[in-house]
């Protein structure tokens, strides 16, 4: 008997579902890479759609959707970004603008909701007319993130979006919104999806996250800029040949998960409100807007890095510290109400083994676990 | 009825066998990302054993592979990467290395085999111990390719690999193999797979082109490299989560399809004989090695690129011009001999056709077709 | 009759003395390209004993002289540099470390007096050993800034360049400090300067801002870095032949004008305590530590533009604006005290011009001045 | 007494005269990074004129201007130069093109004349149409190079220059001359310099080169791409401060030296017929076109490195291997007819002592000398 294991690290552990493994098996394909892979083809058309772009571009992961994205608006030599300080472009992503894209970043702090100050946005955007023009990078880009991961899921509203769209079109720049997780963010503010990213001149919506397909990421935007999106993509290695077998799940993952994320967030409002009742814990549950639960540990006993290796080791219960002293949780749709229930027992049982056991404490930190993360940093990554 | 189609542009055009298919919905998979998916540690540990390397990584694509390889070996700003100047990373591969990599390509001519001769090789090392040295970048990298696609899929033996390979050595400078059809030129050679790349520090393998799979490569190397090699391709946003689903594909076709590259070399030869005996065309069927044919035309009234499309429009006849007077046919395990046959019938007929029928031909040449490609260069891409 | 100018836009603006001119003109040069202009070699050897480094290189620029140290630190692909978010280099110089160099740059907030806080250094250094760090660039870097131009010329203490030093050192990071006004800053502090840049790896230093030399700035460092960094000056286009002509300057710079610097400093005090008597200014003396005055103006009638435009073209009193309501000021040894009274009575009369002639203004306004800047942000470049 | 010394390694080695250091010691000069410095607006605008171009901007090095130049004309990431396999800015400027500015360089053989083949260069042109267009960098760049400097000083003439220049216009790529030896060419060939480089988009002239500026390069083009080239100057690390006492020599170098190369050309024949007559060596002194002589040794008892050793330890007089089997001398204004004849004498006396006394040969040859080269290519740098 295997036993349980709930894995609550992040919402891309998900397994592809049988039907989506029969779509695979099923999938009608041909050379991308030569542009003739009808089932690729159907489903960019299909997203276009659905998130409102003329054009659509499958990808390998978030990040080379991100890394694309970025360095088509960039294009040229001496480009800025601007974009939140606990971004993942910015925190997870290699600094690969920079060090693959040669595009600078300026970065503007992210509030606890996950917006920048639309002011300290205009502050960052370079003068191109001043005297001393020479002496700065060009401004081309605005990056939001929604939901935003670091900010614990927080949904940036149609209002902002707007807002920061209207900035950027009144100074010539763009804007791209990383939406690895919009389709959270459009179930939980109530919003179409298309709507939600209109004033966007670019998204990246990830497939392999609470969607569940098992690999992949869609990047929109004009024809123009998917044109030059697929330029990029074959430089950097992302043209791949019969992706109709990856297209055909993400088909299916689009078609059946979308509306399960609603319940994926119920779901986090049930673990948040269960956290709280443990003593040691502090959790904002009105905090909790989409599929992401940050929680404080305030019994300075109790480190993030033991609480996860004790829930790993004792119970095969997966997840990830997030902070100095805070623990994240991201729920999916191969979570159960039972899984949560087994999970705070669980995290109950670790705070008392922890409090009382420190001895056998040692011994578990000292084992290869798979939890371990920087605790310095309030950051955990997608 | 469909139409009879018989593909000869590339051997990536193959789809995937119904065994693939089936071991893509049976994949045990997991977050390859968070290092986790046992299909994909699987197949990296058995393609690492069959290359004799100590380490395997999995990425995207060819071009991912050979892209990730240089910048790995050349990771220090200022390097100098030897190559031919007809080798797929020159010509094929967007000038990513130097674009996205900041890589100096330092060209060798490429000979008809497929080889560069080695005092070339050698006068382009640039010397690090001279007065002037400071004017140069540092060589770190040569590249072989194995077999030569725009030198008609030749193979480079063991002894000239293992030469090159010990001036590297003795240089103190990287050998890379692109090895997209490395398992082409070990049936050809009859020399085992890891033998041919045994003087090699890194070698990438597609799995897409003759062996048959959907999507990947695999670059492999030692354990060292390989890490290098992973932070890199999560970089470039090579990293992807549920992999074991192209990794049971790519096991497939590995298992499969090796052996059947040897037919694949006999059918090239047959199709080779046949074109030799339309007097309009000429090949060299001794210069066949591997699964490409490409031929010359003879008759100035007949170019490269009407032949190629007159043979799509008619006759469903894929194939690609390959210079101003030449075609290039690439046989794969998916062209029977029968399609041959037919293939040689429709390249008389299109002959015939075009050397009568000149009005229809401008009617042809108008149309929209796959085929049509610069026919300025002597040169084809994978 | 030529007009009185005083210009206080900057101290790069002062103009080589008769001795420089004189030195300039019997300097003994040769080709430094080749390696072998004595001038040149003796003012390096001459800079490296000054500052404590095993050797220095002239470089043309203060950019230039951080880009090399930038980048010779970071010279393997993927890392990144930790930095005030106000710092010259940040702020100044194009973005060049990324948009020339693809290195990544972490900002860490500047503090008043030009520090970033010790923790925020800590937190902002990337793991390397956690599970996650293929995640993340590679920090090898630190850059403080002595004094900090955006910090109104602020000193860095030995006590915190010693402990920002530590940190680096433990964590097998490099420390840089651009120190344009280093020695302003030993002046100011009353500390040798090789001591006060001790702890460093390396330091840039300008000869053409309160030192007066026409051109170029010097780079030191330990052997090993120097050589780096001069390849990487010839890559970059850096390397010059007789240049001696131009450190022969600097040599009289160095030697003439580090005694005057605390002159300049005085004379700060002096501007500043006069601003400080015109009401509708604000300025805080004691911030005031070496040759830069920033003020507030609180009226909020007279905007920095205005009052610029207005003492350039009503008295050639040439300054910068340095924000929304800041104006910048800085000495150098080629103003004297009566330009300094000359600058108050005129900054007088020019604000009660402005709130009297409010008419005339726009038509100043409307003129081409030197000194229109970015008046958004509050921050003005070197 | 100094011994004489007769240095024909470049003609980059001149000294600044009198003329020169009055000017430099008497120049108006200002804050060039503010705009300011009148000198270098004088001098630019001269330059300007000159060359027949809008503008023209003062950078640090031949180098720099190159890199700009390049850097401009490719400002979109994926560029690519068509560009001689020997031209100095391939060969002998670090790989800067590519491992600074990302630029991916596509070589054409250089003829011993210094030409590409018209019809290399086209068929070097990346479709940008094509199908398979989006596996290519986009050429966006052809460089020339005039006088070529590996190439023995061979001047391309008008009518080569304005073909090329007609293929860049028609097919919309630019053309850059590096004609750090342009004057030279202009000269030879008895053709105005406007005219000889009216086809080109930019032009860098060396001042430091034949013309014996002590410091810099001047970069020509239109108002807008100077405006760029501005930008990239300063992000590079070029922009310097009071550089009218560079310019104030550099215009004296224009002004009293371009009328001096035709003598040099006389003084390279003499010294290509006075080889000649030394029966171990081998001189086209028909292919001395302008300052330069190369000179093969048919005696395989001398070697380049041997024979360079020997005349520097000896004679004082420098030179430099530029091959297996080749020395290169370069001409000067500062050479004189006797400097010429000694020189003469010393090769002759040279040779001798090679083949008479091969055991204190190895001794000198252990010696460290200023001329130690690579023998492994036939190239030698600027």
């Amino acid at each position: 008997m295997v036993a349980r294991m709930v894995d609550l690290r992040s919402d891309t552990v998900t397994k592809p579902s049988d039907a989506m493994r029969a779509a695979m098996a099923a999938a009608e394909v041909d050379d991308d890479v030569l542009g003739a892979d009808p089932t690729a083809q159907r489903f960019e058309a299909e997203m276009a759609a659905t998130m409102g772009k003329e054009a659509a571009l499958f990808v390998p992961s978030g990040t080379m959707s991100n890394l694309i994205a970025v360095l088509v608006h960039c294009d040229v030599r001496g480009s800025e970004v601007i974009l939140g300080d606990s971004s993942h472009i910015h925190v997870y992503e290699n600094g690969g603008i920079s060090t693959i894209g040669g595009v600078h970043p300026k970065t503007v702090r992210n509030n606890p909701d996950g917006t920048m100050d639309i002011d300290e946005i205009v502050a960052a955007i370079r003068r191109t007319d001043g005297a001393l023009s020479f002496l700065y990078p060009t401004t081309r880009l605005i990056c939001l993130e929604n939901t935003h991961a670091n900010r614990g899921g927080k949904c940036l509203t149609v209002e902002y979006t707007d807002k920061v769209g209207e900035i950027a079109k009144n100074r010539g720049l763009k804007l791209h919104i990383d939406g690895a997780r919009i389709f959270n963010a459009s179930v939980a503010l109530g919003v179409p999806v298309d709507r939600l990213v209109k004033a966007a001149d670019s998204v990246s919506v990830c497939l392999s996250k609470g969607l569940g397909a098992p690999v992949g990421s869609v990047l929109l935007g004009s024809k123009a800029f998917i044109d030059k999106a697929k330029f990029l993509r074959k430089t950097l290695g992302g043209g791949m040949r019969q992706i109709g077998v990856l297209c055909a799940a993400a088909y299916v993952a689009v078609r059946d998960n979308v509306g399960k994320l609603a319940d994926d967030h119920r779901k986090a409002k049930v673990l948040a409100e269960g956290l709280k009742k443990i003593k040691q814990l502090t959790v904002d549950s009105s905090s909790v807007e989409t599929n992401m639960v940050f929680f404080d540990i305030v019994d300075s006993r109790i480190s993030p890095d033991k609480l996860c290796q004790v829930l790993e080791k004792r119970n095969n219960v997966l997840a990830m510290p997030a902070g100095s002293k805070s623990v994240r949780f991201v729920l999916h749709y191969q979570i159960s109400d039972s899984d949560i229930q087994y999970a705070l027992t669980c995290v109950e049982k670790a705070v008392e083994e922890i409090l009382t056991g420190g001895g056998k404490l040692e011994h578990v930190a000292n084992g290869t676990t798979k939890t371990t993360m920087d605790t310095r940093s309030t950051l955990t990554p997608a």
